[in-house]
């Protein structure tokens, strides 16, 4: 996907090299766009680039982001760095050493919708900030097979909404109350994960943040941010899937939402891309930096160890 | 229902005494409410009241309206004065010479979302008018002994679009293309009415209204207008009965719109009434004149003029 | 506000005597309904009347409930019975003895837009209840004198959703975790209370309920219910006080919200009125029972508990 | 923008060639997509192709449709064929001898909602259809140089329309009453042309069609079907440009709709192309064909006529 919007949709971007270690991946996608395969990393690193996009397997992001900051390359990296906090401190400190641009996957910051609720939130708009809700619900839940290494629901799922929390409201979580629970699945429940979560950040600002999770939210991909001030609200609702209604003695009925997180990221895709390709060139800094990449990080180590004590736990 | 109302809900008004021909009705109303009953009409209008409100039959309106005049008495009666223009303009005629306040009760004029649209485009916030087009459509046709006695559908539905055309405008209509059809039940045809209808009305301002009506909108009372000028739009749209809504993977579904013109206008008929008393009291102008109750009864002679020769016809 | 609504818009209702400690109140009632003013409480429930409503200052509730069970006379009484346990204890086992009906004035309950999504999570139609979300915010803070006597946010406040929490899922609350904060006005946290408050409430279902409070919502009365389960979602949002919207070069604007709980919730408290009707006409169980006023009290008497260690706390 | 969607965009198809009397312009697309370019139209229509796409100025459309017909190749053609109709007859007689597919751009039958709404007006889900509204509105008014070749609004934008009357009733149009006026701005009266329009059409079927349109929707390219029939009635809406809305103590406020046809439309051609293809390699028949790119043509000069004359005009 990052490769064909790259190469169509993202202005001032070209895709310039592909390398995959699956081979006959790098093959189709570089025949598609009508550009060579790079033989390695080290091929891509040297090559004729402006900038590198990290894509692959969360193992291999660390090492990645690392080589590409020694080799001075300005790196897009999908998140999470890693789930150690160890690797991820290694390599941003590569990244801090080399002055590199990093810029982290963290799609939503680019979604319209929710940027104008942070717009509005940290612009005085909607005046002192009292409480943020976060709605965050998938259409389906991945195989358990995926879920056994995915670090868990608040390392994988909630993450981004821990992002949310700090990008709309601007101000770092001071500690965090995690209550989960296995409610549709208990195959998930056996392999230690949850698939329900309740959660209640405080924010230094004094800000609440309440964030509700779902692996199993079969009407739709469900995402929606609040922002609540002394001066009024700003939220992002969801999009669906066409403008038609109809109305019979039944009521009004209206289209589904989307039920996938590409159908309903995408155009914060391509924006994510702009935002990076306008940091390449500017200079300017990361809108997602590799500290935006870490805190969330952090959050969410604490909001395991929260729904394990059941206490509040503070961020360090 | 307006003695009930003026009794309970209208601020600043009392019910002084009831007149009924029925003199059971005329008994029940006046022991709910503990005022008297009157022998006549002379009796009422003799009496210490400070308005009276003709609810009657239609074709005693002209007849009332006029003794109420003499007796130099503020008037309040419901539309139509009567389906004769001859009629009417002697009754508007003995209101002129007496000087009294006369309100026709043209209820819609006091919707909230019906005025916010006419302050929107009679005050420049939407530039210059340029099209407005009314929906009204009825729920379910009223019986055919009904319809028989009703004028038609151009004096008996479309005379409140009429009114609502120059409310919103604040502009005399030139003239009046009408088009109509059976479509919902043939028994309407062999009466001699309709029950749809497609109007282009022309302003003396240039704005075109476009207005269509159904007698069998069976999911419910729908009552819009829109006002689109050089600077925007206002529109009125449907209230609903709740404010539910559902989502499953089939979409969305939301309340019925109320499926009577009491459910859905009972708040206009209130401030109508407040519009009243305070006319009465502070002596300013009839915010539904005399002059209101003619014009539109006026246009729809020329629509069903308009609709038998199939050609424009000018409003004199 | 209760006695206009039994005399004028109640089915089935008539009103019968008043009596008021501020005789003058008791007077001016019972003039504007034609009925004669009570001498005492004793004159009242001795009088031929089916049912009494208690609308009194809190304290003097849990004694009036209790001699309206031991004259066996139905009753309804505004909520709370008492922010003292064992007062309402007293209160409701003097009911349990007489065998009477006892209503309590969750009028939340009878918002026809709640109901809608009370029976569609209790029914099946949503499935298995996975989260509850209740938003509940204030248009402006109370004055203090009032905030000081009033037992502080989660009794005064929270505790209407605590009962929509238990109405709305059909399940009890087995633990709740609670976090306050004064965000909005300094002089609250003065006299020992909090204006903005995010809550996780655990269900004996599983399900888990989210609230988030406010005194300070300027943008209005903010009123909402969504409940999500493996079928779907439903939700009650906030009506706005008109129809109408415009539209120009900047968007899309539309109608505030009420601003108060009696303008929002008007309807609810006829409906409730009515269901007491139904209920001591037809012998029928109480649509809010002793029961349901007494354990939105624990569970807010063990919130506060919560706030203060910054646990979440089992209810007995 | 055809030519990159379908490069980039349209399962299924691959763009094989390009040619354009501009020959830079040819050079770059062919440049940007890897093809070669074609030295003149028999150039294009001698190769291995399976379709050719039309999208030159409008003077030469059924010249060329007579050239791909005749080279036996399927065809798709930007409509409108031409203003003139002995010239789309004439095109039109060459395709139908030659059997080849014809599919003309009236992309809007491809819009979602549109569709939605012509499946429950034609299947019988809407019951018997009465009433068809069509609201089509222009964001901003082309050059006057553009308008003075267009064909006058009714040729050039309501075609549009009368084609969705057409497509959304399933029913032919029997006459057309047109009333246009000049309301935004005199100069388009000078040159001739009308810049505001209200049409009643009648159908075979009974049902009637209103049709609004305007050059000065400021506010957004509003583009509105509304279809009701006994059952219920169903509605596209415009869609906005995000999903984010704010409260304050003013109110409501949401986002702007899409101000250009090609932002509010491009999912449109996007399925317009993907039907073509599939008509092409299915064989199947045409969705958007010479009859239809004829019919809506012949109720534009009917329009025109009927404008001018202030009578109804019945179509052939």
């Amino acid at each position: 996907m990052h490769a064909d919007l790259i190469a169509n949709r993202v202005a001032g971007a070209t895709l310039a090299t592909v390398f995959d270690v699956v081979t006959e991946s790098a093959a189709e996608m570089a025949n598609r766009h009508g550009v060579r395969v790079s033989a390695s990393v080290d091929d891509v690193l040297a090559g004729d680039i402006d900038a590198v996009a990290i894509c692959t397997s969360t193992d291999t992001h660390a090492e990645l982001i690392t080589r590409a900051a020694q080799a001075g390359v300005p790196t897009f990296c999908e998140k999470p760095v890693s789930l150690d906090l160890p690797t991820v401190d290694a390599a941003l400190a590569a990244v801090e050493l080399a002055g590199t641009l990093l810029q982290i996957g963290f799609n939503r910051r680019f979604d319209r919708a929710h940027q104008l609720v942070q717009q509005a939130a940290t612009s005085g708009e909607l005046g002192d900030l009292f409480v943020v809700k976060i709605t965050s619900r998938d259409t389906a839940c991945p195989p358990l097979a995926y879920l056994e290494r995915s670090g868990g629901m608040f390392l994988d799922m909630t993450i981004h909404d821990f992002d949310m929390a700090r990008y709309v409201t601007g101000s770092e979580v001071i500690d965090v109350f995690a209550c989960g629970a296995v409610l549709g699945d208990p195959a998930i429940g056996e392999i230690g994960d949850i698939d329900t979560a309740a959660l209640t950040l405080r924010h230094a600002s004094g800000c609440l943040t309440l964030i509700d999770n779902s692996r199993h939210a079969g009407y739709g991909y469900d995402q929606r941010v609040e922002a609540f001030g002394s001066r009024g609200i700003a939220s992002s609702e969801n999009p669906v899937v066409h403008s038609a209604v109809r109305r019979d003695p039944t009521g009004h009925r209206g289209a589904v939402m989307f039920d996938s997180f590409i159908d309903r990221y995408i155009e914060s895709f391509v924006r994510q891309w702009e935002a990076f390709v306008n940091a390449v060139f500017t200079g300017g800094p990361s809108p997602a930096s590799g500290a935006d990449a870490r805190a969330p990080l952090v959050i969410g180590i604490a909001a395991n160890e929260s729904m394990t004590k059941r206490v509040p736990v503070a961020i360090a």
